[in-house]
């Protein structure tokens, strides 16, 4: 038989290309210009929801309320600050990287590298999420009738870049630099533009924005629920640290620098949109974004610049989306090489990407972008606890790590990642109480709960090992019978019915074995005199070949069967038992739902009963 | 090995209690006043949600226009009358019982039979759904903080329903009389309440409604919407002719009696909820449903019989989910058994229930409840149409089959079913039309596409047995191979680290063949010297067992494997070839993540090979 490609592989090479061999896998370097859109998409991007997502929170308070806006985005603009210093320490201490898992397990333990782990691959599923729900609304502000179809729109755009992904996006470094230094720009216009608009029209008093009565009193809390909600911006400033080895030699010091390049960009953005907002008198409106009225109010309506000005918001914000499908496959992948997930999670597919991680990003995002049903609000309350958790550690495993090794100037570097740690501590301990009753409690629940199963499957990965491996000095000779004696083998074949596979597998048991046992379980319609018949007829009176025919009391057919191969395993337990099972084979797929549906479920009762060896001998349905 | 049962067995008893015998299956009557509540509480539970249903639709022309419910209820009042007239000589010609399926299969041929089938099992789904999510309302319009809730709660309500149905109903007479009557006798006590209230305080001038602007012109076609919501009030009526053998002798009248009543209770129940709405000034509100409107005005807000109201309405329409859970699997299995579906869905379960098609509409359902997002007036636009599609083609059967016999009466009885069948196909097109666009369009889909894959199967279920069926004449002959000459078998042996599984696959294949191949496909980081040194260790010098090492120039171990074993085969096309995979199997389900997932894939890549003999070797890890 030639090794036909089957349909089903052809179908797959052409969705996601021939396999690439091993070798094609290498270390790659990229100038600065190319780094930094390949792994700041995440950060900058967040300028798109974050000014939303506190604006919101506001506004409960009342359209007065809304200027509290400014104070808050300046907050954030300096822990932005701290933790891009922070940052650049992390990149002098590990240019290999230094992921927050990675310090983590070098510096503080086990213990805090998983529950790092944990928030990380939260924060990844999350940033895909609200990636592309707010990808959506930047399409949906400009077009409103696309209002009813964000949760679709979402999940194609997922498809579209688990697709991407699953071929594997080798070509990243220009690909990514268009989109993200279109966005900067964009938002650089923007800001000039309005800028001058207010000069020339408003004379710098900004607009009142709409009346809108509060619901909530204007109090400490609902500021700090605000900031909490901003704080949303921050996430993805690591990724530089964590991807020092894409730049060029020196490659610390161009990551450094990098670094700092885009905490000004990003700082700068959000500055521009949040201060144009209250110039602007812009109000929060969960069907257009606060970036698409300012692009209304300044571009106007329906203007070629407002349409770029969207469009490339929605290609950053998938590429962001992208992000999180490199990382946490990555991830995913490091910690199954530690044994803390499935080793399968390390597996390489054919394209060389982790495709089991892939896979498994997917269908979390989908989860939660139907749960959050395409609204950002829900899934942004849950997204910075991860992020700030993974600052806090990672920063404080940075400060272990100046204090083991002491090297010049080792003070003042513990000194900048304690401040970076305590302050992104402070904040974390402000969002988890601010965002608890909001949804942040899920991810309050849900980090320890990973973090055990990490720990679980490590724990339980030990013991199977264990017990797999050889102990030394254990027999393990394999023993080749003798060809003069009976090789010792009892077959017993489950006959479902008279047809070409049943006598398929008599004949093959017959040829492996020195007794066959056929046994046939009457089901309520059937008829022992006819199965008696075709035995006759086709087998006679071999003694080597033996028909058992077995009433059922109770409507399974698979019990009697099992009690029946316990009962001859008993008597001589230590006799080999085969128990052969006809497999109708059929030629499409969607017909294996009509065929052995009973051996399945016997393969899986006699799982239950440790029958050792299961042989199934298959009959394949002509073309 | 003692057949101990297993913790998942255990658990499974515990939970669906134990295997009952065959025998204990028993055809059942019961009195005439336990069959009307069992049959009868998905018609009669309609009662609770048509309504609202009807003054959704008119509500979108303004608070004027919902005087108009008055003429709908009284039109589909009317049909009630005719439907029940009808189906009363469905059960004179079919006391054996006549749902749509049968009758149309007896009289109208496979496809309209196939038509019938479709609609009725889409609209089990939606009883199931619209019933739960109506329950859900009836909860949530006592307590409004339940609003949030609702998707979970009625998925809650579904598992139990789904549970209780696995368990096996038996019990359901007096289970059934008391919420059905309970909810039959509150409905009228809040009919004469609040004609009393409306006598003494009122003098019969009806209360405005409060004011409500139009959003949409009052026209012909608005009317028809809302006739087409109302008729959701119809669902079920059938019920009791497709049961006639739950009656005790003389079955027919005792049926064709209860018919009647039910027929008066659901119209005049229908009538009054209707008629008070209109009287009382309510107006359809999603948070709060009419009926519980009209039970704070009449009983007051807060009062215990507004509580037992709101909570019979739950507990009727609970039961009407359960019919469905009832008729759902029944009517699967008969088409299994007839081999338009996959036969499993006719195997009866341990607890002599069809345990696929529960399983199945509890998925089903589920998926509805959560796209219609606990809203019943999306599902309820669906409804109608599979409802009434199957009443016109149940009908017009009756018309056929009078025609055919010709016995005494049978004009009259044909022209009776002929108005029967022809109303109702009236209805049905105004309900395609009118409700085309706001989602019966997806019904018009689904029920060819369901009525194409029911004849596809059955198609396929033909061709797949010709295939396996001995042909008369076919050499069938099982042959013995003789003890003194090879018996001419070689096994390859897949070798996928070197530890006790290993051995003992090894073992087994030397014990059941001339010769065995040990095949290990290098991984990436593999040592190919210390499997060489561990298979010379264990397995020596023996001729008759050879060791192979395949490189693999992708990331994929399979295909090497694969092929390999494809060049075997085609070297020697007659020989028996054994493919032996060693299997740990973990002592807990959870691990089974952790182990084989290579072998897994490998049996998956076989199958597509036509590899034909596969034997699993399992390894038992210590408890």
């Amino acid at each position: 038989m030639v090794a036909a490609s089957s349909a089903k592989d052809r179908l797959k090479r052409r969705l996601f290309g021939n396999p690439l061999p091993r070798d094609q896998e290498e270390a790659r370097t990229v100038p600065s210009f190319q780094a930094l859109p390949i792994l700041s998409s995440d950060a900058l991007s967040s300028v798109a929801y974050a000014t939303d997502a506190a604006l919101g929170v506001l506004i409960l308070a009342g359209s007065g309320a809304l200027s509290f806006s400014l104070p808050i985005t300046i907050t954030i603009v300096a822990l932005i600050a701290i933790v891009v210093f922070s940052y650049r320490q992390t990149i002098t201490a590990y240019p290999q990287g230094g992921g927050a898992y990675v310090v983590g397990r070098a510096n503080l333990g086990t213990l805090a590298s998983l529950v790092a782990a944990a928030s990380l691959l939260i924060d990844y599923v999350l940033t895909a999420a609200v990636s592309l729900m707010a990808g959506t609304q930047a399409l949906s502000s400009l077009w409103p009738w696309l209002l009813n179809w964000q949760v679709l729109i979402a999940l194609v755009l997922l498809v579209l870049v688990g697709w991407a992904n699953l071929r594997g996006v080798r070509e990243a470094g220009r690909l990514f630099a268009l989109p993200t230094y279109a966005f900067v720009v964009m938002v650089m216009v923007l800001a000039v533009a309005g800028l001058q608009n207010l000069i020339f029209s408003h004379g710098f008093s900004p607009d009142p924005p709409p009346l809108v009565k509060a619901v909530e009193p204007l109090g400490l809390f609902l500021i700090l629920r605000a900031f909490s909600s901003g704080c949303s911006a921050m996430t993805g400033i690591e990724a530089i640290a964590n991807g020092v080895q894409l730049f060029r030699s020196p490659s610390a010091q161009r990551a450094r620098n990098t670094l700092l390049v885009m905490g000004l960009l990003l700082a700068s953005m959000f500055l521009a949109v949040s201060g144009l907002g209250f110039m602007y008198g812009v109000a929060p409106n969960p069907d257009v974004t606060v970036m698409a009225q300012l692009g209304m109010r300044v571009f106007g309506p329906n203007t070629p610049l407002l349409w770029v000005l969207q469009i490339t918001t929605l290609l950053i914000l998938m590429l962001a989306a992208n992000t999180a499908f490199a990382d946490f496959p990555r991830l995913s992948a490091l910690l199954a090489r530690d044994n803390f997930l499935p080793r399968q999670m390390a597996w390489v597919g054919d394209r060389l990407v982790f495709q089991n991680g892939i896979k498994l990003l997917l269908v979390a995002t989908a989860g939660i972008i139907l749960i959050c049903q395409g609204n950002t609000t829900v899934a942004v309350n849950l997204y910075a606890v991860g992020v700030f958790l993974a600052f806090t550690l990672s920063q404080a495993g940075m400060v272990v790590h100046w204090c083991r090794e002491r090297g010049v100037g080792w003070l003042t570097h513990a000194l900048m990642n304690g401040i970076g740690s305590t302050s992104t501590c402070l904040v974390l301990v402000v969002i988890v109480i601010s965002k608890f009753a909001e949804g942040a409690w899920s991810v309050v629940i849900a980090i320890p709960l990973l973090v055990l199963l990490l720990a679980r499957t490590r724990m339980r990965y030990r013991q199977v090992y264990a017990e797999l491996d050889l102990k030394p000095g254990e027999s393990s000779l394999v023993q080749v019978h003798q060809r003069s004696e009976p090789i010792g083998n009892i077959s017993i074949v489950w006959i479902p019915a008279w047809n070409r596979p049943t006598i398929d597998a008599l004949r093959y048991a017959a040829t492996v074995s020195d007794r066959v046992i056929g046994v046939w379980v009457r089901p309520e319609d059937g008829d022992p005199e006819l199965i008696r018949r075709e035995w006759q007829h086709s087998v006679g009176d071999d003694p080597n070949l033996e028909l058992q025919i077995l009433e059922s009391p109770f409507s399974s057919l698979i019990n009697p069967f099992a009690d029946f191969v316990d009962a001859i395993e008993e008597r001589d337990p230590a006799q080999t038992l085969t128990i052969v099972m006809p497999m109708a084979i059929p030629r499409y797929r969607a017909d294996s739902l009509l065929l052995n549906q009973r051996a399945i479920n016997m393969r899986a009762a006699l799982d239950q009963r440790q029958n050792r060896v299961f042989t199934m001998v298959r009959y394949y349905l002509p073309a």
